[in-house]
């Protein structure tokens, strides 16, 4: 347990007068200065969601105590994290390196707020690239057979290092339902598409099929609905006749490690909210 | 018949080698010179596309004459227009105003060379609009019992006019398998929707459930097989979750006028050529 | 003065802690939920920005009152108006119609909330442009010896009318820096390029000279300080060697009106708020 | 000299009738097959280009030859390669990592066609990830003092290595007229800003204190005339008012390798030819 100077607190609740009145009175009762903050109501679902960065010189526990009185008054989720703390995180690979290889480079560059704590692959083939950014890497194989063990071996690791979250950069594996719930809201899937889309295999030929003119991809947390789960982030790029399936693949790479590190870097940032199947990103 | 400098020639047939050489070769025999020139080759369907816009003070019929027997001797599918020609379109509407209002500015405003001989809608909605423009308006209603009745004065009327290009500007109808075969190739819908995406009723409200990131939509030659026409162009823009229903159905039209825009003028451009179910588009 | 139950807060101030409790508690006593809020501190100019949208019930001379002592307390520039309320603007134009005409349209299609009340066009091209519309056309010429008068008109016009904003769309003419200070904050020029950037005239043709892959535009405040004025939005649209002067100009086109659209929209829901020579903008 | 069946031919000269027919009665002759191809008249220079894929089972020697032939008859530049070959590239570096571990990621995930033989930094910073990627680093310091043998050096690596490109992927470094020259037309260097835009340095503080909407980046020819050499590619992103400076050079910095990447690819390519101080780029 920390005491630090700069903070950042998220919360939903249901929606009612006074909210935002009673969390900045907790502050203000701390010496807090809101620095940044956000706040949305969604009227489809009556829930109020808020993030709110602040400093105050208070120490935690006293500030966790306070929140923990607002929060049964409100029957609140709320969460109260240092600001700029880097989460921990575990990345799950297949044999492509093009999302891997980005948080990396993103992490030791400093613009991405994690600690990459291992990097998981069911294939070996990128261990050479994790260790080079000296990161720990696990060769988990994963066959029809040896699934669940594999499943309870990656939990282990998830437990023992600590990690709050779990990045599929294109693994490739789809988590049993088990698992896509005991990581509900702390597991992050690249899809390899613009959803809702193609679905099923080769989805970039299916693409050059169909002739389309942008290719998309959408970063989204995982849930045991396979590609049904909330969305945190999509992007596109432009293509066009010349495009073959596999300078549509390359393009796709590009657009894929791209709204990866957003969601990721919104999630570690505390900017991601569940609001249903919806996500609420304060951006 | 026009005798004219400015031609653009476009055309397709089986690849093989020799097609650009005897192409230019014509234009050569005519004293041609060639302003702006693309080919491309579909390796997955072995057809070859070409499409060339050339200066040349040679009759029409000299040109024709020439390209008929080129065409003979390659099986060529091939066109010659004047450059610049504005082509003439009809536009169907319903009651949204956001395409054909685009449509109709555009068309004045000498950016888009078509020249919109008639609006025709299936709600009186729109005659003030389009007489603004100076545009006959025709009021065609719709309903289940009248509905071949509708498509037959439709076909009269695009017979009537001359019409070369039929535009469903937010028109909300379904083409009959008929009537989109009649107009196969030069009527373009635009669809409010990022296909292959959500399909069916309230797209809006159906990408509002679904928390989408980006709202997209596509413009595509009409075929009896709905919303899956060529793809032509599409277009997305960012949204996020403070937008409603109504907000994403506005940004929706942006997109939808934007992408239905460049289609329109690509096509009267003849800058696209039919690849099976997909386009070459010759920007 | 008009009692609503839906209202839009928007206020600048010092920043030091406490300001969003206090806000908040405001609302709290007149019985207010909050329903969108935004804040920002900039650490540069040690301001403190908050737009707040909330539905109360209280009469509109009690929220007035109860605000009035609030931004004594905190040093603060504050502004409270009906959600929703369509802000009453003045376009000003030359021959151009692009921005006009896409004004226009907005309002009509409810996707823009201010109501035009008069355009103004130093050349009478755009009166029936305008008058279809149903908007007061006023004809104000403009030379170099007749300029103060036009300039007096003008503002005249903007008192007569209780105009709120002016929108100078393509309107082409310097504004005098008296007349730039009597309009501040409530003057929006578009900007025919992608500031700071190409200055001076015939923007287009040095983009073309140039050979730029993007074309911009620019909406900002009207200052004195000639196409410096605090920056509201930027766009862009790629282009390639093929774009001609009059192409770029057309594409360019484009980009002005979606990025005033933007601006003026912006602006008319109190989302812009001026620190420096910056703009917060609360989307 | 390699013989292959496929071939990338591009070229430019004085724009005159019969240049396509000439071009293709060449592959004609030797059996060549058109697989894309592009041409563009630049009506302002007077200047026509071309750049041509065929597949081809004539040796090497006899297509150059009757190229040869061609390019005297029309006073061309014309430049004959193996398609896909990868071109041999030199990095220049200082301490910023983000452009050239794209470069070096991209090298190795095959899509981008070049060959880095080596990495040259006035700082040894980077020495680590040059050699993971298996790349010789070279450190060569620069001083005010040590500038001309430093670019000597540089020179003579660039002859030693076959150097067919060198890319300033942030190099921080003005090179000098006589290098420029020495370099005219293989050198390329990403500019970090959206030219013509904040010159000079610390242009994110610029971008922050202007409050610009948007951030770029271009990636152009190095000419003795800094930061004015022929633009390839520029691209952009979207910012707002919570964007630091430091927040503005991370984003900055996606943008960079992003163009940079893009223009390597293209030049490497042969689809990117000078016309004046302009670029054609065929992509």
């Amino acid at each position: 347990m920390t005491d630090a100077s700069s903070w950042v607190l998220s919360l939903s609740c249901p929606d009612r007068p006074g909210i935002v009145h009673a969390v900045s009175g907790v502050l203000a009762d701390h010496d807090g200065n809101i620095t940044e903050s956000q706040q949305f109501g969604d009227p489809d679902t009556g829930l109020f969601f808020m993030r709110v960065e602040f400093a105050s010189a208070a120490p935690r526990a006293e500030l966790e105590a306070a929140l923990g009185q607002l929060g049964e008054r409100f029957e609140m989720t709320w969460r109260l994290d240092v600001a700029g703390r880097r989460m921990r995180t575990i990345v799950m690979v297949s044999k492509a390196a093009h999302c891997v290889n980005d948080l990396l480079f993103r992490e030791r560059a400093k613009t991405l707020p994690v600690e990459i704590v291992a990097v998981v692959g069911n294939h070996p083939t990128l261990r050479d690239l994790a260790e080079f950014y000296g990161k720990p890497f696990h060769h988990i194989p994963v066959t029809p057979d040896t699934k669940p063990d594999a499943e309870r071996a990656l939990l282990a690791l998830v437990e023992d290092m600590d990690a709050e979250l779990v990045v599929l950069a294109r693994y490739m594996q789809i988590l049993s339902p088990e698992l896509s719930d005991a990581l509900r809201g702390r597991a992050i899937n690249i899809h390899h598409s613009f959803l809702p889309s193609f679905k099923g295999a080769r989805p970039y030929f299916q693409a050059h099929d169909r002739g389309v003119k942008l290719i998309g991809a959408t970063a989204h947390y995982v849930t045991g609905d396979l590609d049904e789960g909330p969305i945190i982030e999509q992007d596109v790029e432009r293509v066009d006749h010349t495009y073959t399936p596999e300078s549509l693949t390359a393009i796709g790479a590009d657009v894929e490690r791209r709204a990866l590190a957003r969601a990721v870097r919104w999630h570690a940032e505390h900017r991601v909210l569940l609001d249903g199947h919806r996500t609420i990103v304060f951006k």
